[in-house]
């Protein structure tokens, strides 16, 4: 057993600063070029050894049933299998394993939480490999979304969670005056875990939008069972294989880290979030399922991220040709794929005021068009940009979008062989055409909308936020008196809001220890990654007193 | 408008300071003598000319219906009536009055809280007054309990809320190196209301139980709706109109505090409380609503202190004579009507070792029953212990009770003209009579239970909190290993557990800024008064970001 929390001290100490100052900084660095040379090369022997195997998460023999059918959306069937436990042996394993880990104290745990972290980024290039063939997502993206950003973003929760612990004292002498003498008490405060912790993962981003909750749980004294989506466990379940590790190195019980693999077909989600042991439930995923947890859930923490339609207005620009650009790369980064990923566009009917000159709508709809086309003119950056579609079901609803509205711009697949793939289908509609445009089409799927105004745009804007949910909007606008009085709109509308975006930054980018991902305001998720609320409630403070010692 | 939070920046800092220090600290003295001289006098005549007539709490005249059928458990009828607004009129006006609170920042809503504190010290003996005249507490319980321990609930609760704020930077540069050049965002945070806040009071302690999530609901931007007990609508009544006179005085709108009066026979906390504006709901009172509460509103917050069957285990002590006095007071204050007191006193049948000699099952009751008997042989010091009994259905709970077990010490009323009294009852029961002892039986009702051991003992009082609720424990032994593994237990039941308390210190008293109130880990309640949690969910920060201006 290691001192893990004085050999991360600095690392843990950086990251409650940046928190709380919320400037950029990052723990884990984004470029391929600060990590070791070969380590490319050596992650892609070892995901090319895991193919067509069991991946083995127990030192113990285990019996079956084994589950896993992954599917590279770039072709290739992983062949990869895992073995599923039962609801009962999971739960019973996490509670087992969980007495020992509660008891251990919160800088402990801690310690062991940042080791995993450490230990996760050095397989970045293994766990980008697993993220590529699950999510579809491109190779650099797979790397920096899976890796660093998603341990910064674990980081992130460990340090929220930590300052919140640490604010409650280990022991205190409370002395109250009565009179001629005083009562002297012994305090001891003791953080108690909230129960077994459900972490139920994506297949967009498995990493990224699972390791807030599962080091915030771990860290706060819950075993974690992590439920994958059965399209993308390998990135999870590599998480867990090394969080696992650790914890037996450090004299742990492993079982305070499980994986619990499912299949579409048998799904065990419902089954472990309605169990009477777990205490808390994270979910990231359709509206539908976060919808039953929040509603069939009791006296459970229950955080969620959902569906949304997120929005952008165009009221005017003074940098026509770099705002298209920009959206341009926001509606084409991995197809669309992102939950931040804008999809409906607000733009004047009788167009709007640029550096150009005045464009007609059809002009600045043509101008996004035809800056998606710019983008992905070259076939090796189109298939960087857009990285491949994660579900089939992506394609139809492509395909079925088409009858929407007006195409500006046709979606089309990529020549890449054996890759599933789809440019951006950029639709022109009327504002009345809210069934269009207002339900989440999830996919590279954008509406460009004619409406009567700048303020019209923006009051559509803002109630779709509050109506149907959103995670990001955008605004442009050269009025700084409109930006003005949008922005209290938006805030109130709960959805974080970037204005006159150009150049190298994306409105679908939000950055650990500086944006808050999801404001838990509006329907698109109750959680926020990570704000106070969002640690604050995974653990509990007892008290024990008694008469100090004369 | 003044600057409030300047004026007021002292008292924060030293709560801000005590609440992560949680040693004995407290802005409000307890003691009446730190009040001017005449304050007695002068509340009492103010409280009698509240007598027979309308509240007024607004400017406006305005018609009824009018409400308040509130009875003195001493005797007098107060004859007091409130205007009662429609459900839909007070959310109206809140979501009203609410827009200019919530944009008018974190300190100057603080400044504006603190003031409303300093405002109800200074008024804390009118506030005892309507305590006692509503609760039954003695008046100097109703002094200490009702204000000043009250309002340092309070501003404990401003105090987490404004650091959790606080933590939020108003803006900052982002400034991320990119290749050669550099990304520079203006990114400026907004802390956004949740909702309007609901506070539902309970009839025995309508201050202390609601300051914390009236202040707590204030400070994070939202405005407040207050629905008093029926039967004690006064305390809270004073509290609003204060914090309406501060509000005005500073420019808002004063409806962004209310006042929503009922009745038994037509009460409106179920239409609030599902009210699509409401964000929030605090509740102090009965697990029946607690739970329907809890079971019904979806996406709000939901805060409840609810029953619980609070423990004794009685296994060894070095100080018998002290700790049968010490327990006998706990039994006695407020006549067991805290939801603090003690109920249920687990002794193995064998009897214990006792700085005595050894003490029969018998001798230990027998052992508490004499000392209520001496505690309360002076009648001025029962009345000044016990006070009355707020709900007559209490000695109908007494009455019924009777039955249960071997009656150890009878309960009796005080020869108190016109007012509702009743001392304890003791039973002595077996340990199967759990359908007895494990019931919360609200008021001067106390069990003492025969069970095998001392580890029995802590077996069933942690299983008695787990599975019923407890929100406090007291465990007295000898022996220093024993003591060592019941903390755990009682830990992991979520029990605030008190050791061999002898002397001026009772296991039903909790002290702001040190003694968390409710740990929320178990049935007796989901909140705690007051940790992060309770604060932190009630606000939400949504980013606005831009490129920074070169």
């Amino acid at each position: 057993m290691d001192d893990l929390f004085a050999a991360h001290a600095a690392l843990l100490k950086s990251a409650v600063a940046a928190s709380r100052e919320r400037g950029f900084w990052a723990a884990f660095p984004e470029n391929p070029k600060a990590y070791p040379e070969g380590a490319t090369t050596e992650a892609k022997a070892a995901f090319a050894g895991l193919r067509n195997k069991l991946f083995v998460l127990t030192a113990e023999d285990e019996a079956g049933p084994y589950v896993g059918a992954e599917v590279s959306p770039f072709g290739p069937v992983l062949g990869i299998t895992y073995v599923a436990r039962t609801v009962d042996d999971l739960v019973a394993r996490a509670q087992q394993a969980g007495a020992a880990w509660a008891a251990a104290g919160v800088e402990r745990r801690v310690g062991v939480a940042l080791e995993i972290l450490v230990r996760l980024n050095k397989a970045s290039f293994l766990v980008a490999e697993a993220v590529e063939h699950t999510t579809g997502q491109a190779g650099p993206m797979a790397f920096q979304a899976g890796g660093p950003h998603a341990q910064d973003r674990g980081l992130e929760a460990v340090a929220y969670a930590y300052e919140e612990m640490a604010r409650v004292p280990g022991a205190v002498r409370w002395e109250k005056p009565a009179g001629r003498s005083t009562i002297r008490l012994d305090k001891d405060f003791h953080v108690v875990p909230r129960g077994v912790g459900l972490v139920i993962g994506c297949a967009t981003f498995p990493t990224w939008n699972s390791y807030p909750a599962l080091f915030a749980d771990l860290v706060t004294g819950n075993a974690v069972i992590v439920k994958p989506h059965p399209a993308a466990i390998l990135p999870l379940a590599l998480t867990v294989k090394i969080g696992r590790e650790v914890l037996t190195e450090q004299g742990f019980d492993p079982d305070v880290l499980q994986l619990a693999p499912d299949t579409a077909d048998a799904p065990v989600a419902k089954d472990l979030a309605t169990h009477p042991a777990i205490g808390m439930v994270d979910f990231t995923g359709s509206s539908a399922f976060g919808g039953w947890l929040r509603e069939t859930l009791r006296d459970k923490l229950v955080f969620t991220e959902e569906a949304g339609v997120n929005t952008i207005v165009i009221a005017s620009t003074g940098a026509f040709a770099a705002m298209c650009a920009n959206i341009a790369f926001s509606l084409s980064l991995y197809s669309g794929q992102m939950c931040t990923a804008p999809q409906t566009i607000f733009v004047p009917a009788a167009g709007i005021a640029t550096d150009e000159g005045h464009k007609s709508f059809d002009e600045v709809a043509s101008g996004i068009g035809a800056a998606i086309d710019a983008l992905l003119s070259d076939p090796a950056r189109a298939a960087a940009v857009l990285g491949a579609i994660q579900n089939p079901a992506t394609l139809t609803r492509i395909e079925e979008a088409r009858g929407l509205g007006r195409i500006v711009r046709a979606s089309a697949a990529l020549q890449v062989e054996g890759a599933r793939t789809a440019t951006p289908l950029l639709l022109a509609v009327e504002a009345d055409d809210e069934a269009a445009y207002l339900e989440e089409r999830f996919g590279p799927i954008a509406f460009v909308v004619a409406v009567s105004d700048a303020q019209d745009a923006i009051a559509r804007a803002t109630r779709a936020a509050r109506q149907k949910g959103a995670i990001t909007a955008a605004l442009y606008s050269t009025d700084e008196a409109e930006i003005a009085t949008a922005i209290p709109a938006y805030a109130k509308a709960g959805v974080a809001l970037s204005v006159n975006l150009t150049g190298g930054i994306y409105v679908n980018q939000s950055a650990a220890f500086s944006d808050y991902h999801v404001s838990g305001a509006n329907p698109a998720g109750n959680a926020c990654m990570t704000d106070a609320a969002f640690v604050a409630s995974r653990f509990r403070v007892v008290c024990v007193r008694r008469p100090a010692a004369a």
